[in-house]
């Protein structure tokens, strides 16, 4: 009798839990905690990560830790994938050169200052350029400027991120301009470099780096200073107008080069056309180990193929792998991988980035053409319930990732995955952002969350009820 | 027109969000935002946490270092509080003495083993003692195990924190008796010393101490192993049986001391004699700064006065802030708060602490006896979308904190704070519990979400529907 009651309690809770899509929930959730349990105990992102970014750090596109780095992991993806293979891509190939030299000099010192060339530019002459600063708080009050005031000098963009702002994704997105834009807006009026405050909300001495690009013709050095600098800067500024500021780097853009995304798959057993994707970014910038961005990514990635695997799971719909080359400068691997995928037999229904770190895990966004994004938002919110015990709260509509959103035109479902973001400018783009500060059982729960989304979209498809 | 229209959509929206309780959301929510600013803009938990942890570090009950952090504290608490003032406990008083030296004897070898004393562990002899080691899982191994097999050596029980349980401290809950009890449960059968395992779910070369406790009139020598040196241990026993180990401590219980726990308050307006406590516990081990373990807890305590002073907040309801000494060792500071709440005139209907670790908020927890628990839990519930913005999901029932337990007697919902729990075992009770491993905006994001949550029980108390 006990046991009649006991079922028919689970009826009835299963019952209210799955509002929307009645599936198989008891078993969803058990093979769920399996999931988990592979990930904290067998996963295998931790240690790749450890390999990756010790004997492939600094792997911008073109270098020669990019091209060790897409070797190391294809050894990771043949590892765990029925088929792997490498997918020809040419993309852009920039070096930093020497260490860059920037100084202030004031009350006859020269006062170092922590800096770093931003991603393309171009270098000074090779003797260094001096000229004096003057600061702006945004590209607004650049744009407002009298050209007379900025001709013949080096504009410093001391835009601070909005400390208030709980996402911090969303602070960058609103500083990010600065770097992109900020060389090109800055020689508009005549300038001859520019100076960004790194885009981090932490006081620290590391120059965060990041693309910038050119529209104009006249190209001008651009660099990023930490920003304990840039407050040192500023102080000497509002006290010392148009103090002269020494700058030299000697960076360079060389030819396009022949490069790769890394691909594996587990082919579906029953609709073996219908392709979901989880990537992250295969290159990293040159400065740091490229451990949270995005070598987290691309090892979790590698990871829900060996979980899958590991648990003996033949999923129904083909599970993918994709580690895209080129993120940082270019996205030229997500273009080819774009592409190719238009001529494919199969049919991309979703595709999922990890490219916020290798924090602990939050959620999943969701954007693409309607309607695959209701259709994908209504599965994650019936989904919801069995991701609750492993505290992953946020299922929303937002952006996915620079990769996967170059399929949005092939009317896929695109996925980001939400990692915590407290953390992730402190490392962004610099030194810090190196294997020691990633978190084993962080990264591997992140493995985990996508592990279990990706197998309840092989299981149910994305149309599905 | 079209602002009826508005106001008319705000006030649907508004009453679908508030099933429960009918308050002035629009206001809570703007009130909360402003909370939130406040904490990232100008919050002092950071720097606070600095100055406690560089100048009173290791601050264990009864030591010089706890004398100092009632000093600091006390004038931290005074500049936010309307009143503020010191309580009077006894704590005990135990200490390290020098380094602990520990070595396995194998092959004519001593391999050095990274350890530490339990906290309230008797010393070795001058000259340490030397005998074979026995390995065990668990407790309950060792009780199963014949007391022939166990007399005259020193037991290892080398248990793992269960790495597949989402909350870290279930883990712990679930390892802590091997430190708690281990030297009881071993002495009963004959030996001579216990080590274990450190608590924690890391690979790592730090020793974790922790209390332990003597029931029994034989006591032994309890030390904790790093869990690599235990791993080391472990290898080499399961080839050589009995293999000898060095063990010197000495570490020693004085007689009791008297200490503080640190108090201030901003004094209700309209109900004054309804309390509200928020609170962390001042001490912290002596390996440590006690930067996570508690002092995030404490100067986020004060903080929570900080802000709503800054903000020019009168509360209805008092609001308390309390920094209990020697939960770690004793709860002393804890039973003497309680007992003094007993024959205020005040009546305290919530009590909530923050020691967990300063990590970025994931929710609140709640106990306490009936009808406290549910109105509670109720109230936190239809508060749920008010923290939602600010991704703290998790409103359930469950343990508070050892601190404010002590009031459950007195009919007082208490809560406890949650934080994000992966990388707390990471340094708990070890010497990387230190300031440079919290994050500025993970502590002050905690800041806010207390002073959020303690502002709306000020607002509209417990039992008000």
């Amino acid at each position: 009798m006990r046991s009649i009651c006991t079922a028919l309690i689970l009826v009835c809770v299963v019952c209210w839990a799955q509002p929307v899509f009645l599936q198989n929930p008891v078993n969803d959730s058990i093979v769920i905690r399996r999931i988990y349990d592979a990930a904290l105990t067998e996963g295998s992102a931790y240690t790749n990560l450890y390999t990756l970014c010790k004997n492939a750090p600094a792997r911008l596109s073109g270098s020669v830790n990019a091209a060790k780095a897409v070797d190391l992991t294809f050894e990771m993806v043949k590892l765990v994938a029925d088929t792997a293979w490498l997918q020809e891509t040419m993309v852009p190939h920039w070096e930093r050169g020497e260490k860059e030299v920037g100084h202030l000099i004031a009350g006859g010192k020269n006062i170092n200052m922590n800096l770093c060339a931003l991603g393309g530019s171009v270098a000074t002459s090779e003797h260094g350029l001096t000229a004096p600063v003057i600061e702006v708080a945004s590209l607004d009050e650049l744009k407002l400027l009298d050209a007379s005031l900025i001709k013949g000098k080096i504009v410093f963009i001391n835009q601070m991120m909005d400390e208030k702002l709980i996402d911090t994704f969303h602070s960058y997105g609103g500083c990010a301009g600065i770097r992109v834009r900020g060389a090109d807006e800055a020689a508009d009026k005549g300038a001859v470099a520019v100076l960004i405050r790194s885009l981090t909300t932490r006081d620290d001495d590391f120059p965060h780096t990041g693309v910038m690009i050119y529209k104009s013709d006249t190209r001008i050095p651009a660099a990023a200073l930490s920003t304990n600098d840039a407050n040192i800067l500023s102080d000497y500024l509002e006290n010392f107008k148009d103090l002269p500021f020494y700058l030299k780097m000697s960076c360079q853009t060389f030819p396009d080069v022949k490069s790769y995304n890394v691909i594996g798959e587990i082919r579906g057993t029953e609709f073996p056309d219908e392709i979901i994707v989880v990537g992250g970014h295969l290159d990293s910038w040159d400065n740091s180990e490229g451990a949270h961005d995005d070598g987290a990514g691309c090892v979790q990635s590698i990871d829900v193929l060996h979980i899958l695997k590991e648990m003996g799971f033949k999923p129904k719909r083909t599970i993918r792998c994709v580690l895209f080359m080129n993120e940082e400068n270019g996205a030229k691997g997500a273009d080819t991988y774009a592409l190719n995928a238009k001529s494919e037999k199969g049919k991309h229904i979703i595709a999922i980035e990890s490219d916020r770190g290798g924090f602990s895990p939050r959620g999943f966004s969701v954007e693409g053409n309607e309607p695959m994004q209701t259709q994908c938002l209504n599965k994650l919110l019936a989904w919801k319930h069995l991701f609750a015990p492993y505290l992953v709260h946020i299922f929303t509509l937002g952006g996915s990732g620079v990769d996967v959103s170059r399929l949005k035109n092939q009317d896929v479902a695109l996925l980001g995955f939400i990692p915590d973001s407290q953390r992730y400018f402190d490392v962004h783009h610099a030194a810090e952002d190196k294997f020691e500060n990633v978190n084993e059982r962080e990264l591997q729960l992140g493995s985990a969350a996508l592990a279990s989304l990706i197998w309840l979209f092989s299981e149910y498809g994305l149309t599905n009820p």
